[in-house]
C-alpha cells in the first residue's frame, strides 16, 4: 500500500516527522547531536563489532532505540525516496552485521558489559526487547528497500532465540520481560513465511504467567536481586503481566507498555491463527484498557509507580503518568484488533489516542518530546513538588530513556497502516489521512482541512469491485453525518461505526461532511477526579485551557452548563491554521487573607478560550488543565 | 491551677484519657498488651539498668514514650489521685535512675546498642528529643507530687550536655535534629529556676542553622551516610528548620512536628527572655503555618514525603498527612503564643486543631488512634494505593512509632492549661472546658452541654478584683453572641478577640451565649484542591460526610449553595450526644457504560447528612470527605 502526502494535517506532521524528527534522531543516535546528552547507542554498536574501544553506555535497552529510528526512517523511505538516508541505515546495518555474534547472539549490553550472562536476566534486561524492536527495523527495511541484509541479522538472532528459550528440555522456559518480541516475531513470520517465527511468538504468549512462574524462579537463581534497584524485592508479577495466563487475564494492569505491546502481540497471534480464546482475552483487555482505565486524551497508565495501570477509573490529573508510547502502543493494539474485527470502537480509541497524547508527545516544531502527559498543570508544583515530579511543565529536548520520541516517530511515518486498510475487495477507512494510499484494487486520494473543518473529500478511483467502508466516528451522531456519492445523499446508518459503500469502477467523488460543532465532554460517574468538571472537544480533538489565554489560576475557572461553545479562525498565536475554542464561563473574583471564611465565593462572567491538548506548552509555561468545574 | 473535672464534652475525653488510654499505654510500655506488639520502650531502660539482658528494640527515640506517658499520668495525678498510678511511676523512675550512666548520661539507645558514639549523630538520633520528652514528664511529676527523682535525673543529664554542646571551644556546636529539648529545657528552668537550662535552650535555637551548618559537618564526619536511608544521602536542612538562622525564618518549612517543637521553644524563651525579635520571628511563623498551610480540621504538614509542610495552599486532601501529633503541637505553639500576648486567633487555632484533628486521632471509644489524618477517604484508594498508603480509613489499635497516642493523652490531661491562663489579677479564658478551675483569684466553674449547644454558664467565685478575659471565637459573629452577668447584658464588642469583665468581688453567673447555627465554610481561593467546594461546621467543629450515612461515592454528591442545614438531635448511631447535621444537596443518579461521553449528568435532590470530623470511622470503614462539591 503506497502512500503519497497530500498537504492536510497528518502530512504536514509527517513531513515535520521526516525532515526533522528523523534527522534528529540520527544525529543524536550517532552522538552528534550539540547540547544533547550523546546516546552511545551506535557506539555500543561499534565497540561490540569491535570497531571501537570503551565502555558500553546508556539504558539496558539503549540497542532498541537503534531498532526504532531504522523502523521509522524506512517508513519514511517508503513515502519517498532518501538515498543519502539509506545510505546511513546501510552503515548501521553493517556495523549491526559486525556486532553480531558467531551463534546470532546479537545484544551490545551482554556483548561489552555482562559477557557470559546472557538470558540470566529475562525479567528485566530486556535483550528479547531490543531484539524485538531491531527485528520491526529489519522487516521494515526490508518491505522498504528489499534488502535483505538486515533481515537476515535479525533472523540470525530470532533463530539463535529458538535454540535458547522454548519448551523443550534444556531450553529455557521463558518469555520477554517487557513484551514486543511477540509481535515483532509475528512480524518476522509474515515477511519471511517462516512459521518457527510464529510458533515462538506463541510459545512466549502462552508461556507467560504459567506456574511455576518463570519470573520467580529465574529471581531465586540471581539470589532475588532486582536488576534496578539492586535490592532483595520480590517479582511485582503483575507489572509484567505474569500474574497469570494470558489467556485468563480480565484487566489491564502493571506497565501500560509493556501491556499494550503484549495485547498487540496477542491480537496479531490470535488474527493470524485464528484463536478464539486468545481473541476473547484481547477484546477483555482492550475494554479494560479504554473503557475504564483511559484518559479523555487517550493516554494510558494513569501512575508513574510501575508507569502503571490504576484501578478501574482511577484517572488522576495532576499526577497522571500517560505516558506517549503507551498511546502509541493503544495505536498498535486497537490497528491489530481492527484487522481481526471491523468495529468502529477500535478506530474511536486509536484516534483519541493520536489526535490528542500521541500529538501531545511532540512540540509543535516537532524538535521536543513529552513522555508523560499530565491533564492538569500547576506551575510550581508540577515537575517539582514529590508525587509530581515525572508531571514536566514544558517538553524537554531528550530523553535518558528515549523511547517516546521514536515511537511516535515509526507511528506517524507509517500512518497509513493505521488509517487504510487494504483486504483487496474490501477497503476500510480507520482515519482521515489527507494524502493518497494506492491499494491493490483502488486508489484513494483525500483532500481535506480536518480536524479543522469537517469536510472530506475522497477522490476514489475504483479498479475492481471493492466495499468501500467509512468509519463514523462515534462522537458524530449519524443524524448530523453528510455523505455524498459522486453527488448523491448517501443515508448515514453506521453498523459497528462503519457506512460501506459499493461506488463500482471508476472515479468518484465521495464526500463526507463530520459535524464540526464544539462539544461538552462529561466523565463516567465513577471517575472520581473529574467529578463536577467538564471537559471540551471539537471532532477528535480534545481541547485544553492554558495560562496564556486565561487568567490564572485555571481552577477558579467555571465554564458555564449552558450557553454555545464557538470556534475561532486562526489567529496567528499557534501555528499551522490551530482553531481555538471558546467557552461561556465565569472567575472567582474575591480575595481573602484567611485561608477559610463563611463569605461565598464571587464570580464575574469570564470567556474561557481553550487550544487542542496536543498544542499545549508550546508557548511560554503556564497552567494547563482539560477538565474544568462546570458551575 | 487545680482543675476539677465537671460532665461536659471535655471532661468525658479527659476521663477516657485517664480511664482508658493512660492504663493502656502503660501496658504497651509494659509489654504486657495482648495482640500489640510489645513496645520494649521500658524494657530497653531495664536492660540499660543492668536489670535485664537482652538488645534494644523500637524507634532510635523509644525512650521518649515513656517520657511522654509519665508527662500525661503526672497530670492524670493532679486531676485525682491514683496511689497506684504513682507507684507504677516511682518504679519506672527508679529504673531510669538506674539506667543513667555514671556522667549523667541517660539514652538507652547509644548505652545498649551503640556504646562510645553518643553525641555523633545529633541531626538524626534523638538523644536530645528523648532527653527533652523525660524532662517534660520528670517537670510535670514534680509538679504533680512533689517528687525530685526523676526532676534530679533529668537534671543531671541536662548538666551532662551541657557539658557537651554549647559555644564554648572543645565543645559540640550542635543542636537538635528534633526539636523538643529547647522547649523542655526552658520548663526545666521554669521548675528549678536554674537559668543554665535557659541558656541552654536559647543556645540551641540560636546556633540552629548557623553557618557552617552544624549538621552538614556533622554529616562529613559520620561519611555522609544518612542514618534512615542507611545511603549516601546529602542533608535536606529544611526538613529540620536548620536552613537559615531561626530568627531569620519566614516560613513553616520541614517536618512539621519538629517545626511546631521549635516555634514552640522559640516562643517561650522569646515570652520569657522579652527577645522581640525572637518573638517576631515566631508570629512570622505562627502566620505561616496557619493561614497559609493549615487544613480547614486544624491538621498540618500537608504532605507524607517528609511529614513535612509543603508551599503556600497546598493543601491535598486525599494524600494529607496531617499528622496528629503536628495539630497537638500547634496547640503547643499557640499556647505559647498567648502567653506572649493576649489575641484570639491563637485561641481560635488551637481550637481548630482540637475539636477536629487532635480528637480525630483517638477513637470515639480513646482505644484506637489514627496517626494521619485525610479530609477524603476513598475505600479501595486510601491505604492501599502508592501514595495514599499512610492514609488510612480506619484507626489502627497501636503503631510501631507511637508518638502521637501519649502526645494526644499528655495534651488532653493538662488541657486545663490551654483553657484557662491564671496571671493573677487577669485570668484569661481561651478555650471553654467544663469543671472548675481554681485560679489565684478566683474560682471558675463552668456548666455546659458545649459543643452541641452553645450555652456556657460559669459561676465565678472571685476572691480579689480580677480582668476575666473571655474569647470569642472567630467563627461567633460579635452581634450573635450574647453575654450576660449576673443577668444583666454586657455588650459583646472583643478586642483581638476577647471580651473583658470585671464582675468585682463575689459570686456572679456570667452566662455566655454562642450562635450555634450550622455554617458553610469555603476555601482560599489559591487553594486549588477545594475549588468549587463547601465544608460545613457548627461551633468549633468541622464536619465531614461519611459513607454510613449517604451514598456512596460521595464525589458524586455535591451540596446546595443555598437551602437552611439543621442540627439533628443525637440518634443514638454514635455515642456521647453528638448531633448530625443536614445539608440540602443533590446526587449524581446517571448511570453510564463508557467512559467519557457528552451526556449531562443527571443530579436528583438528596439529603446529605454529615458528623463531626473528629468522630469519623468509628462505623463500619467507608468513604468520607471533609470538602463537598458546592453545585
Amino acid at each position: 500500500m503506497k502512500y503519497q502526502l497530500g498537504e492536510g494535517f497528518w502530512s504536514q506532521k509527517i513531513r515535520q516527522v521526516c525532515d526533522r524528527m528523523i534527522p534528529l534522531q540520527l544525529s543524536i543516535l550517532k552522538d552528534e547531536e550539540p547540547d544533547t546528552e550523546p546516546s552511545h547507542a551506535l557506539e555500543n554498536f561499534r565497540i561490540a563489532a569491535g570497531l571501537s574501544e570503551g565502555e558500553f553506555h546508556g539504558m539496558v535497552f539503549q540497542d532498541s532505540d537503534i531498532g526504532k529510528w531504522i523502523e521509522a526512517a524506512a517508513y519514511r523511505l517508503m513515502i519517498a525516496p532518501d538515498p543519502e538516508l539509506e545510505r546511513e541505515i546501510d552503515g548501521i546495518v553493517a556495523i549491526l552485521g559486525k556486532a553480531q555474534q558467531e551463534d546470532g547472539y546479537l545484544n551490545t549490553w551482554y556483548t561489552i558489559k555482562e559477557p557470559g550472562k546472557r538470558w540470566t536476566n529475562l525479567q528485566d534486561c530486556h535483550e528479547l526487547y531490543s531484539f524485538g524492536h531491531l527485528t520491526e527495523g529489519a522487516v521494515a527495511y526490508h518491505q522498504a528497500t528489499g534488502k535483505r541484509a538486515f533481515l537476515e541479522i535479525m533472523q540470525r538472532m530470532a533463530d539463535h532465540i529458538d535454540t535458547v528459550i522454548g519448551p523443550e528440555e534444556g531450553k529455557l522456559h521463558g518469555y520477554p520481560g517487557h513484551p514486543e518480541a511477540e509481535l515483532a516475531l509475528y512480524r518476522l513470520y509474515r515477511e519471511t513465511g517462516n512459521e518457527k517465527y510464529l510458533k515462538l511468538s506463541r510459545y512466549f504468549l502462552d508461556q507467560r504467567g504459567q506456574a511455576p512462574n518463570f519470573f520467580e524462579e529465574e529471581w531465586e537463581r540471581r539470589g532475588r536481586i532486582n536488576f534496578w534497584s539492586g535490592k532483595k524485592d520480590p517479582v511485582n508479577l503483575p507489572y509484567y503481566q505474569a500474574h497469570q495466563p494470558v489467556r485468563e487475564q480480565e484487566e489491564a494492569v502493571g506497565h501500560a507498555v509493556r501491556a499494550l505491546y503484549l495485547y498487540t502481540g496477542m491480537a496479531c497471534v490470535a488474527a493470524e491463527t485464528g484463536d478464539a480464546e486468545l481473541a476473547e482475552a484481547c477484546r477483555r483487555l482492550w475494554h479494560s484498557a479504554v473503557n475504564r482505565k483511559m484518559y479523555v486524551t487517550g493516554g494510558l497508565g494513569a501512575t508513574v509507580h510501575g508507569e502503571a495501570f490504576m484501578g478501574n477509573y482511577e484517572l488522576p490529573n495532576d499526577t497522571a503518568y500517560a505516558e506517549t508510547c503507551a498511546s502509541v502502543a493503544l495505536c498498535f493494539f486497537s490497528r491489530a484488533m481492527s484487522l481481526m474485527e471491523r468495529d468502529g470502537k477500535y478506530g474511536d480509541a486509536a484516534e483519541t489516542a493520536l489526535y490528542n497524547t500521541v500529538l501531545a508527545g511532540i512540540s509543535l516544531q516537532a524538535d521536543r518530546f513529552f513522555y508523560v502527559n499530565p491533564l492538569e498543570v500547576v506551575q510550581g508544583v508540577s515537575g517539582v513538588q514529590e508525587g509530581l515530579k515525572h508531571d514536566l511543565a514544558q517538553r524537554p529536548r531528550w530523553y535518558a530513556c528515549a523511547c517516546c520520541p521514536p515511537n511516535v516517530a515509526r507511528l506517524l511515518t507509517s500512518l497509513k497502516e493505521y488509517a487504510v486498510q487494504d483486504q483487496g475487495s474490501e477497503i476500510t477507512v480507520h482515519q482521515y489521512l489527507d494524502g493518497s494510499v494506492e491499494c491493490e484494487k483502488a486508489a484513494l486520494s483525500l483532500k481535506t482541512n480536518y480536524p479543522w473543518d469537517g469536510d472530506l473529500l475522497y477522490t476514489a478511483e475504483i479498479r475492481d469491485d471493492v466495499k468501500l467502508y467509512l468509519r463514523i466516528p462515534a462522537w458524530a451522531e449519524p443524524e448530523n453525518v453528510r455523505l455524498t456519492v459522486d453527488g448523491a445523499a448517501v443515508p448515514v446508518c453506521p453498523e459497528k461505526g462503519f457506512i460501506c459503500l459499493e461506488p463500482g469502477k471508476g472515479r468518484h467523488e465521495i464526500r463526507l461532511c463530520l459535524p464540526m460543532k464544539p462539544r461538552r465532554i462529561y466523565a463516567h460517574e465513577q471517575i472520581r477526579q473529574d467529578a463536577g468538571c467538564v471537559a471540551f472537544a471539537c471532532g477528535p480533538l480534545v481541547y485544553c485551557l492554558e495560562g496564556c489565554d486565561n487568567p490564572e489560576p485555571l481552577w477558579n475557572l467555571t465554564a458555564d452548563p449552558e450557553g454555545e461553545l464557538s470556534m475561532l479562525d486562526p489567529d496567528g498565536s499557534l501555528p499551522d491554521g490551530i482553531r481555538k475554542m471558546v467557552i461561556p464561563g465565569h472567575r472567582r473574583t474575591d480575595a481573602s487573607e484567611s485561608l477559610y471564611s463563611g463569605r461565598r465565593p464571587v464570580y464575574e462572567p469570564q470567556k474561557l478560550t481553550a487550544i487542542p491538548y496536543y498544542a499545549w506548552a508550546n508557548r511560554e509555561p503556564r497552567d494547563m488543565r482539560v477538565w474544568i468545574r462546570e458551575g
